[in-house]
């Protein structure tokens, strides 16, 4: 359980295959984004018909609504989004961090006022690993302290310090919850926690954890930082992922490819990658060139539902006036419900009469593409020609500027 | 084409079968309602996967934003919406009586003002038509002339001798319209205009003619004048359908109820009858009881929207805190995604979160419960069980009021 194969390399781009108690990933793979327990406006079976085979939920927002206990008690986060494929969920840092004035930092955690009712809520470290347990995600995140994209080295080694005396204590919570489980295990466990002391109805795959910790590489956009970031995590424990935290909040994306550049050579071969934050398509290509296996962005879904949707030839803004009389898909090139059945005239007017049916369309469309987009990155790696077809994807997606 | 095969009757409740350029109809039938060229959050898909096989579209909607001519453009209203099963579309004089302030009527037509955009646009009898006909559903209906429930017998007999004389106009432009199409059917006809002078691009199942016009019987709750609207109706012509209008439109519901009760002896018995505006279950069940076979409303999409579900034990509000920890699903005797595939505790929460998810959810099984009852209603009616089905069905409804 969780191993992680890499089946071909080409340069520092890896095709890969992560088992997951609740299936087989093949790397490199977008995730979309379901912030609440649902990615905005597509259901399980949309998903599952455009090609997504893991997505994300957040850790704050459960924790808030409807609160963990909610979700263990309608059996689990898979049974409760319907969604029986992984699931990984982030750790709540990047949000409780994100509110700014509403939150104060200490050495014990963060003590933040909830953006729904205001009222004063509390996580930390072992806060967030218990909260993941008990949404039985396939994947948990370890809490970390994120800074702003051009925070200061002071600031990025403080964070990062925090952010590794942090993982410890997530480390050690979460091998306590996984004895207890262990030892609760062989006897009758009633009511919604039948699976490891964990409530995930639809059940793992296979004997064995059926959850795995993620640490979190912080340290800004300082390579000697992020390199001290990789050394104290390696040694604090052996860690079946890796994840890139702290990048696409604000800072220039030179430096977040060279800070990927930077950790490549170090990164242990042998583990996925998961690059927090970054879903614009030519960020998940650049990404995946640099050695990034998993990659997640509520950029399609949000961008879709403004209207805009990713094609090969650039973004297309659909509410423009261009597209009223236009018979052809939204894009030629794709496969998903959006463009084999509906004009772009049709998907215009959806906008301009500001119906539902149209955000759905576009958010779904925006997911393939990027689930597409990821599957002919992996073909051509497994292919030998990926540089080339990145180039060349590239230069086409840059070449004019669509409206 | 356009021909109604009454399959069985019960008391006055028949089953039937209209057969339509792009379908045949299992009657009696509910038509989910598509105002803007899209039932509001649902796709195509859903509406096939739940059993729908005839949906409206709002000429007043359409003829405003896109515009016929656009719809005509992009292949007609078939291939605009995606829906290659049959479309009725409404006239618009429903939409533009509703205006009251910003309309002014006179024998020729309406002038009214765009809710869109204010300006000053005009729909009379012979434009009804022929926006119908361009946008090529295969039922149009007559252009009437619309009053409140509660309207005076005098104001009755005056908007419908205004509809009888309308429906004369809405006949002669329609013939004009069908002569032209045939005259230039042998020729190669260029562009949208493939399909019998009209741009239905899926093209009708068969040869004929390929849209039928439906007239409305108007005349308020007064009998003598639903007859007289009748007997007009008839002199006029001969129609493949007849549609009785002006109801559910502020009378009480016994009053709707005595108005079929006294139209069902007299219409014709080989054609279908459409009662407009009626969905909500209760109502379409007294509908079918008094010989209705098809019946349309925006009711399933809008309360769904609200968190309002239809059940066998009467209406279900989502939102309602008692749902917030219940695994079971919103209505267990359903087979819809939603019922399937969540709890209501999920429901609850993508409500509370105000996820779009939630919206289309709830519609989609609104949508579901009426095809679903209409189709109930039939397998009763040809088994000759209709009447104590009926009774049980209303009793176990209106049993207890849920929350």
């Amino acid at each position: 359980m969780f191993e992680f194969a890499v089946e071909a390399t080409h340069g520092a781009a890896r095709a890969g295959r992560w088992t997951l108690p609740h299936g087989v990933v093949e790397t490199p793979c977008f995730m979309p984004v379901g912030t609440q327990g649902t990615v905005r406006a597509l259901s399980p079976r949309d998903l599952e018909a455009i090609g997504a085979r893991i997505v994300l939920a957040n850790t704050y927002h459960l924790f808030l609504r409807p609160g963990e206990e909610t979700v263990a008690k309608l059996g689990g986060l898979h049974r409760f989004m319907g969604w029986p494929h992984p699931i990984l969920t982030d750790s709540g840092g990047f949000q409780v961090f994100s509110l700014e004035s509403l939150r104060r930092v200490s050495e014990e955690g963060v003590e933040f006022r909830s953006h729904i009712d205001g009222s004063a809520r509390f996580l930390s470290p072992e806060r967030a690993v218990e909260v993941q347990w008990t949404l039985g995600s396939d994947i948990a995140m370890a809490f970390d302290h994120v800074i702003p994209g051009q925070a200061s080295r002071e600031a990025a080694q403080d964070a990062l310090d925090r952010t590794l005396r942090w993982l410890v204590r997530c480390k050690e919570r979460f091998a306590t919850l996984g004895q207890e489980a262990v030892s609760r295990q062989p006897s009758a466990i009633s009511g919604a926690l039948s699976d490891c002391g964990r409530p995930t109805a639809d059940g793992p795959l296979a004997d064995g954890p059926s959850q795995t910790l993620v640490p979190i590489i912080q340290g800004g956009t300082y390579a000697d930082l992020r390199r001290a970031s990789l050394e104290g995590i390696l040694g604090a424990g052996d860690w079946d992922a890796l994840a890139v935290g702290g990048l696409s909040v604000g800072e220039s994306k030179a430096a977040t490819f060279e800070t990927l550049e930077s950790l490549g050579p170090i990164l242990p071969a042998g583990r996925p990658r998961y690059l927090m934050g970054v879903g614009f398509p030519e960020d998940v290509v650049g990404a995946i060139a640099r050695g990034v296996d998993l990659a997640d962005c509520v950029a399609p879904t949000r961008m879709g539902r403004n209207g805009a949707a990713f094609t090969d030839d650039g973004p297309v803004n659909i509410r423009n006036a261009r597209h009223r009389d236009d018979p052809g898909p939204l894009d030629p090139g794709c496969d998903c419900e959006t463009c084999t059945t509906f004009s772009r005239g049709y998907l215009r007017h959806l906008f301009a009469a500001e119906e539902l049916l149209g955000l759905r369309l576009l958010s779904l469309h925006n997911v393939r593409y990027l689930i597409r987009l990821s599957a002919r990155a992996r073909a051509a790696i497994v292919d030998g020609s990926f540089e080339g077809w990145s180039r060349e994807w590239l230069a086409r997606y840059q070449a004019k500027e669509q409206a």
